[in-house]
């Protein structure tokens, strides 16, 4: 496999394919910066290393791109390497724009035998997937509600104002993972949807018309209901916790985001102490994802998560932003 | 004291009253069922029973009246006590309509001397009491989120149906509490609502254009936001949890609704058995409630909730049932 | 009821009589401190007050008599309270010596007309009532193994220092709650126990033979087994925990020592506050043991908790301050 | 590496080598099942197959063996692979006689160039070891007592009937993890120990004078104590659980031991489900052990859990066993 973008969740990848997944192997890196090339080569002795993507497309002994670039470059990139005979991985989101991801499908399309995967981690960490198996058994009847929190920790705040400029915003940004969880487990699509938000700690968020905590309300056209909530400033940590309700019970991931299984007992009372960041909550995700990409290839097989879940959650964030922006009720469609 | 209305909960309010409120008695005892007034007294000795409520109003007697009747009769009783030169408690919902509401604020407004204070008892539990005073102490800064549940077991499901056509709704019989505790603990006024729901295990209450389980999404009038959700279908048990979000961390209020501090390990895992019903998970706030009434009296005080606290919450419950039934975002005011 | 010892707990004891037991009535205080007599005579208009306890035993107005004295002086009142012809509640422990226990006895088996009631509280507190009732339905099977948990918290102890010469040791003043629930729960007596303790924190003990931590092993004459821990320096508050194994399952009472219902969020993590004190964790514990015993009186019926399970539960805690103190097995009988 | 015992645990052994470790190579396997060598050597063509240990010895392609044998051949084997100038890891017990682990001790002794790693593989765990690290800052003051359970699931249990013959008992077979983590978290040695048990549901373990569930009180030379629960019959699943407690807090692993973050809210109540067994529970430890001693090998130096670890532990087990067995107080050395 080769990889572009070196950046640091693009050298988790890096090193998971390098060192985690058995029957695959980091044969080409590409990142703009140079060093980064370098040094990861160096480091893990790398047969090829490269600056330029299109370069790497012309590697004949690569079977497969890994794509963890900018967001503006994943479409652009996934429809050269598809057309270049490449097995594609591309992380979140799919594309900035709903056109970009159309490019996207069809550039899929057009290469039904190559696979395609897009990087909705979250439904390959053992959690997430036992809950999924856990409904389809039939232990909460049939699902009707759905609650999504996505928080960041506030120690993040400052790159998140950095990257405030070009994120897309809160809902395109942050809650993109939980309208493709909702779709998931809800087996819908979105109907309505409405938008609140506000910069209650950060005011930088307002010059983008952006918002530092929102949350949005959903109809789905089966009559589920979605409640999202997505912020940046959670004091206790990186706070990923999903609930879905059926009509015979409910199920709760993550309910408190615990580090570990350690529970401190001092003079506050007794402690949990709670994941510091996406990177330690879905350490596993990420290489379970990756491991069913690299499956899918070797079986040829397509993996659950497709190129259209990656247009629709972006449809589903820009109702959202736009329900937000204008305080107003968005029906899609 | 004399209370009219002698169902399960008037009952345990008269039990109360005359059993666990050292500067209280329970003098008279009034309900249209002539059985159960028979039976209240001889129980317990109390000396005057009515099936008229006018005609208690008129034993001198008394000090104050507890209003524990069928919601439609709150507002008349409500007026014609304060009237008679009563104290009032009255249950919860103030009214039915907010035309009636208006009368029992009038009514409280000419007797600016006698205490009138609504049944939200659970601003009294002593959970939410605690989270109220953490808040206030700043241990959250600035709340702008809150995310009520109000879930009753399923095993009350075929109450709620029978009652389903004089209820008002599940918004109104139900997240009525959830209201106020979001202006209690934001302390703003509701601007938009958007509402949806939808009768996911029990058709019947599609007749009365009623929901088993629904949603809303509320912006506040300082930019805050409200998450409601409200059913009638929970299979573990009574459900009430609250969670108060500010800017420098967050509270969480029932977040696992158990009965009591017993965790049973069994061929299930580790079981936390919940909250059975409104009378076990709130036995204690009920008492806390009268006995804050009876201690405004004897004070001459007033208590926080007031006759507008009624209001207010039943107009954004009436907004909400509007935003559900035809599936618009509705501004309020 | 006439009670004797106005102290912090006694005073309580007193107030619950007074105000929470509504077929009880508070009509005579005594202590050796004059003041508090008179204080609480005047606060809540009790009738009779004395300093001197035998004077009290001479109103025959009185049906029931209160012991929270000092622990010295319960053996002897119990015996001249239950001659002169009263119903007895006695605060735990029974006695300080085992001689005097056997004199508490005799009085007793001289008065079978009379209700004896011993304040095991922990029996009448909801979690642990409910757990006995789980196992008696058989929830886990038989009881092979408990381990019970008794922490004081750090900042009651200067108080503990202070008491500290004349608590009968760790075992005595703190433990013995728990072997009265491990008998209950097992309903077995013990055949050997081992203990090792240290003063860990507060060398103070040592002046005593005493420990400020100690632990227990004990094997009971079913062969179950028992595990106990009794500490003065908690950090994070009193912490009572149960547990009870069987062939089937196991219980869990109070694992987590929570305060109330919330959970706090903060830069911590996700915090469990925990209870201040036996005060705050047994409110209601207390009063449900003097509604059992003024029950008893009225219904003329004896009350599960007896005098041979205070005679008892001394034993082994001086078997178990023996077996610290000189560090080797003892055998009971 | 080369590897003898290709069991249950072995084989996953075999697969960590193969596939998570990226600085390891399996190029041996070594069985007395011939099948299961072949069977692995061709699922994942590994080079070198064996049904002799010793002939294993002579292939200087290795640099490192692993055994994974039953218990009874793990220090003949330790000592003929030291000696043969291999680097050994070695599965935990050390070995079931002290005599053997005297001999092991010795052979580490002999090469002290050749890394030697016994496979304590809990102090590996992220949560355990995370509980070390808090402890060596001071989170929880001074150290004094270490409760530590070690529940095997019932599913189980006709497995243990069958070992039970050979297992060496429930404190060789079991708690000897146990022991290990209580002298490395209170890093002080056994002064003294009480061990009590019985057949409470499975009265096969009696004719080898075994127990289903037993319990251990030591006393440590520092004065630290412990407390041990070992059972064969736990209905809700594999419950390892540990606690320290110091002078100034405390830390819980695993209190309640879940399966993932999955809360499921049904008929029951809130149910967290629980590990299955240990190849779930420690399935990260197994690899990060591994991994700790493949890199030792690469970067010269000695892992922290030495061959004495072994035979301490070894020895409490068998001072707990000789206590049980005649109900006496045991002093070590």
């Amino acid at each position: 496999m080769g990889i572009v973008g070196l950046g640091r969740l693009g050298r988790q990848h890096a090193e998971n394919i390098e060192f985690r997944i058995p029957n695959a192997e980091l044969s080409a890196v590409c990142s703009i910066v140079k060093s980064e090339v370098d040094e990861v080569q160096s480091a893990w002795g790398i047969e090829y290393g490269y600056t330029n993507f299109d370069e790497m497309l012309t590697n004949k002994e690569l079977d497969a791109i890994f794509i963890s670039s900018p967001s503006g470059e994943h479409c652009r990139q996934i429809e050269a390497a598809l057309d270049a005979g490449f097995h594609v991985f591309s992380e979140k989101p799919l594309g900035l724009t709903i056109e970009e991801c159309i490019l996207a499908e069809k550039a899929v399309e057009r290469h039904p035998d190559k696979v395609f995967m897009l990087g909705f981690m979250r439904r390959y960490d053992s959690s997430y997937s036992y809950a999924k198996r856990k409904i389809q058994e039939g232990a909460i009847g049939k699902p009707f509600l759905i609650r999504c929190y996505g928080l960041d920790p506030v120690s993040a705040i400052q790159g998140a104002i950095k990257f405030a400029a070009t994120s897309g915003g809160i809902f395109l940004d942050m809650a993109i993972h939980d309208f493709d969880l909702a779709r998931w487990y809800l087996e819908s699509e979105v109907r309505s949807i409405y938008a609140v938000g506000g910069c209650f700690g950060y005011k930088e968020f307002g010059k983008f018309s952006d918002a530092d905590n929102a949350a949005a309300l959903v109809q789905f056209k089966n009559d589920a209901m979605g409640m999202f909530y997505a912020g940046r400033t959670s004091a206790h940590g990186y706070h990923i916790e999903t609930e879905i309700v059926g009509t015979e019970g409910a199920l709760r991931i993550g309910t408190i985001p615990v580090k570990n299984q350690v529970t401190v007992f001092n003079q506050n009372g007794a402690v949990l102490e709670c994941s510091s960041g996406f990177m330690e909550r879905f350490e596993d995700a990420y290489v379970n994802e990756l491991q069913e990409f690299v499956n899918c290839v070797v079986e040829n097989r397509k993996p659950s998560v497709t190129v259209y879940d990656g247009t629709r959650s972006t449809k589903i964030a820009y109702a959202a932003t736009d329900s937000f922006k204008h305080n107003k009720l968005v029906f899609l469609d």
